[in-house]
């Protein structure tokens, strides 16, 4: 059978993004969703012309008209109505943040002053409209403070918190469902045979998927043909996305494949030319439910979800990830195999502002380990064989 | 009075860390909690010997004397109890993943036999042992599979399932409210007069903290001296670390410096050569409870929270963040005043895996619209005025 490449594979996949919809939840439950609309401002921002510092307000007039001492009629703080002058010889006394009276036009510091018996005194030179951030400078009101298509930060929800957006449009997420198979699989809570593993594929998922908010169900299978049968067709009814792993090699008991075309899931690929996750198995209902079959290793797993289903996910979401870059290796390292490798690094930066990779060897897929300490998959092009310290290649990140 | 460096309030700040203890929490509730004992191996890594593909298992004694066709007298899978051969002249059929019985050393893959009424021959040259992933050969048992001391990551939970570690030592994280301050400030679902404003710090540092899964309360101060004295004291003996906003400028109504100090609450210093953030005040009460009084702007909370508080909860937690960093600047940059700048930048890459920066022009700190589509302050020096395209300096990461 043929292999197809990455970059085939990643075409095949992102064809077939969906759009999920929208919902809307209290803005205070809204870190990490993905905002579904723009966010306005309700006024103009200063919604009043606002001191920069804690001083006096005067009228500009007086002071060019030589008048230098003024009685101060009045505190103002923040949070209290605007207090006018009634005279141009007067003063306000005013704090930073509160809301300028129009009677008053330039603001001076307390530094710049000397009180004495209730009048302000200055000696030094000031500017008309000075230490004054004025109505509508930064945002006027219906103008966007925050775009669409994008992850929700602790910095939009103060945004939306600041405009009284209490209810945000989100992007609706997935139904997903993680299904490991395998007899040899057992629970973590249990004790193995010596012929035994304990299952970590669906916790490792399910974990990657919490970034995004999505709460997935997970369920393990064991190597009996109607059963799995059975349940991937009621999963293909409830979910919208089936991640699977194991049983999509060329093993007797690997089962997969034929039970999704059995079940009219259609292969859009199987085998892929990379290391690791060469058995990489993806296909679609007709109700464009979608199967991503990962192979059962661990380190195939974490790969092709970073590199594959993500990518699927945040497009189909319209944002677009920071999870994909550059970076320099920091090893010299030979592939003595014809198979796009992804090699897991530790990235870094130096003080050249360069995102560092250093190249971490793993002995062969089996070792995840060091999922633990690094935290990117370098993507070394299939068409050479050998890279070099110093070289810039593409990187996918993980454990962020 | 004389206000200190930026580097100053960083090394009095980092000399205030805590220990706040351990605890054992479930496996799969621990993702972004702070390690805080290895992980080790709880056996051989692979536990037996282990077929990398699947195929056939023979004894390499045999191929040596010649022999090249194998009755098939099991078919072995993942999970089930390994199976010997009773004479060298026979082979088991296995799969990836089964348990190899110690009378095979050497497995072939299906693509190099051909099977012919039950009876496997192959044509091709094999090597002893060839296929195997042998027991132990990635770690031995006992050995760190994860260190202590680091954010648990999607892969680390994955591991633990792995090796049964089913209840995990994780730090305990300090108790922490955030106070508002300010007559002016509102609830944000209420409608605001000209003169008020919708509270947003609490809910953005409230918002950062939960990547820490730190779930800290919140509160809001009106400018009354002798309720933020009582609310303080409080507050003190119920928490660890108090995050407040507002109140510590020069203002009439900025009662916090001196409610704190009443309180027994010693200043560490008030007042850094920044900008923005100049007005933050930092104490510490005679119990070790730490007070970090940001100024109100959000722009300000925002940057001293990043540069500073969450250095500090990082130091405590004895993880080394990956939020600090370098990068180089996109654009020049002219700074008019003698105080460290912190400008907003969107990061990026190129394809030379650098880190590039590109500065937004904010119009002064009081709009913190730009906080959404940013994601980190750079840190130009205070030494020079001018900065260019293409320097590189550090910077401090948000919205990650």
């Amino acid at each position: 059978m043929e292999m197809i490449t990455v970059q085939q594979a990643e075409d095949i996949i992102l064809s077939q993004t969906n759009n999920f919809g929208i919902e809307y939840i209290a803005y205070n439950q809204a870190l990490g969703r993905v905002l579904a609309e723009d966010l306005t401002a309700d006024r103009d921002l200063p919604p009043f012309n606002r001191p920069t510092v804690d001083g006096i307000a005067i009228r500009y007039t007086a002071y060019e008209k030589g008048i230098r001492s003024f009685p101060i009629i009045a505190i103002q703080s923040a949070g209290e109505s605007s207090v006018p002058i009634d005279s141009e010889t007067e003063c306000i006394e005013i704090m930073t943040g509160a809301a300028l009276d129009n009677s008053v036009d330039t603001v001076i510091r307390y530094e710049d002053i000397s009180t004495h018996n209730g009048v302000a005194s200055l000696s030094i030179e000031i500017k008309k409209g000075q230490n004054i951030h004025l109505k509508g400078r930064d945002k006027k009101e219906g103008e966007i403070l925050v775009k669409a298509h994008q992850m929700i930060t602790p910095a939009i929800i103060g945004i939306a918190s600041s405009i009284g957006k209490t209810t945000i449009a989100v992007k609706k997420l997935p139904k997903i469902i993680i299904i490991s198979t395998g007899d040899e699989m057992i629970s973590p809570e249990s004790i193995p045979s010596p012929y035994q593993l304990r299952r970590s594929n669906g916790i490792t998922i399910q974990s990657v998927l919490k970034k995004y908010h999505i709460k997935a169900d997970t369920l393990h299978l064991n190597d009996d043909y109607e059963e799995i049968k059975k349940e991937l067709s009621r999963c293909i009814n409830k979910y919208d996305v089936l991640l699977m792993s194991g049983g999509v090699s060329m093993g007797k008991f690997d089962y997969l494949p034929q039970a999704c075309e059995e079940l009219g899931i259609k292969k859009l690929f199987h085998k892929i030319k990379q290391r690791p996750g060469k058995p990489f198995w993806f296909g679609k209902s007709n109700t464009q439910k979608l199967v991503f079959a990962f192979p059962g290793n661990p380190v195939s797993v974490f790969m092709c979800l970073h590199r594959y289903f993500i990518p699927w996910l945040e497009k189909s979401l319209e944002i677009s990830g920071c999870f994909s870059g550059f970076a320099v290796l920091q090893n010299d390292i030979e592939v003595p195999f014809s198979l796009q490798y992804f090699v897991q690094v530790k990235l870094g930066t130096n003080q050249l502002g360069q995102v560092t990779a250093e190249a971490v060897n793993t002995n062969g897929s089996g070792d995840f380990s060091h999922l633990a300490d690094t935290n990117a998959f370098m993507e070394l092009p299939l068409e050479q064989n050998s890279f070099k310290k110093g070289e810039v290649y593409r990187v996918w990140k993980y454990n962020d």
